[in-house]
């Protein structure tokens, strides 16, 4: 076993120069001062949060949305999900993104956890909550934003994070838990 | 409930613009058509992909690593986890970070899953193994990476995905798999 120690793992800016300005994420370069008095550099992408609900109805159906995912150039199954806007809650967000992508409703709304989905590079983080007491509410996507709406049953789902169905973090992770909670 | 219609949801690119190429990420503008003829933009950011191991011994300790995350500015417990290199297969490339990170070495090696962390904006690809029957070999630890390594308690794992203590996707999506498998 390799030894060992107490150290100061803290990483010291020495300089920092943004690299790009976008509508979704800032990218930025950050000169760093490493515990052992060398320098390296870390490539920084700066996001301002997203949310992602794990709405399921009295069946224990799972509501998902299919979209295309121009990064990976497919189509993708998730849990609903959306960007914060500027100080929005994510309470807040999380009712929004639901109706806008779902046209759903819910009566019940639990906080399961927030994460940060790739600490190695971005600061994105991401506000899980659980949704229940589902009813019709008002769709109104967001103007570039193309989607289908389909209800897995939650057992269902939980068998496509094996297969390769459902692929994306959030949904993952928020699967995992419901099923732990409400079982399948 | 909005009305659903069958759609072409794919985003075809009509251009897309280089903005930066650095050691860990490429970021890149494209310009996409959408569904119903209008046009928009999408920021992608490019990862070359991942493992994240999942290692744990006899007595049901998960194996993990403190790591300072610049983009956080912060100190993360995490599993053992690390870059793919050019060329390299994930199960060769999770052997190789678990030893680096933790001196330990594995006799039984089995895939979880794989899964995108972020694809709203980035293709970053992560592949989850699970290591048991684990004994020490040598670890070298890359020129620019300090790390501790610590070993917890599954159960306690798992508790710490929800007290805020583990905060990283990849550490949560493995530490609840290995939950329902071993149980805790």
């Amino acid at each position: 076993m390799r030894e060992e120690k107490l150290m100061d793992l803290e990483e010291k800016t020495l300089a920092s120069r943004d690299i790009f300005q976008g509508r979704i994420i800032k990218v930025r370069v950050d000169q760093v001062l490493l515990p052992d008095g060398s320098e390296s550099s870390r490539e920084i992408v700066e996001h301002s949060g997203a949310v992602g609900i794990v709405a399921i109805d009295e069946e224990n159906n799972l509501w998902m949305v299919r979209q295309y995912r121009k990064a990976l150039e497919r189509v993708l199954l998730e849990i609903p999900a959306g960007t914060l806007e500027e100080n929005e809650e994510p309470l807040e967000c999380a009712r929004r993104e639901l109706e806008e992508e779902t046209g759903l409703q819910a009566a019940k709304w639990q906080k399961i956890l927030s994460y940060h989905s790739a600490p190695g590079f971005c600061d994105e983080k991401l506000f899980l909550f659980m949704a229940q007491g589902l009813s019709p509410g008002e769709s109104s996507l967001d103007r570039d934003e193309f989607l289908e709406v389909e209800k897995v049953p939650l057992k269902e789902a939980y068998e496509m994070i094996f297969s390769g169905e459902i692929i994306d973090g959030k949904s993952i992770i928020g699967i995992q838990y419901a099923c732990r909670l409400l079982g399948c």
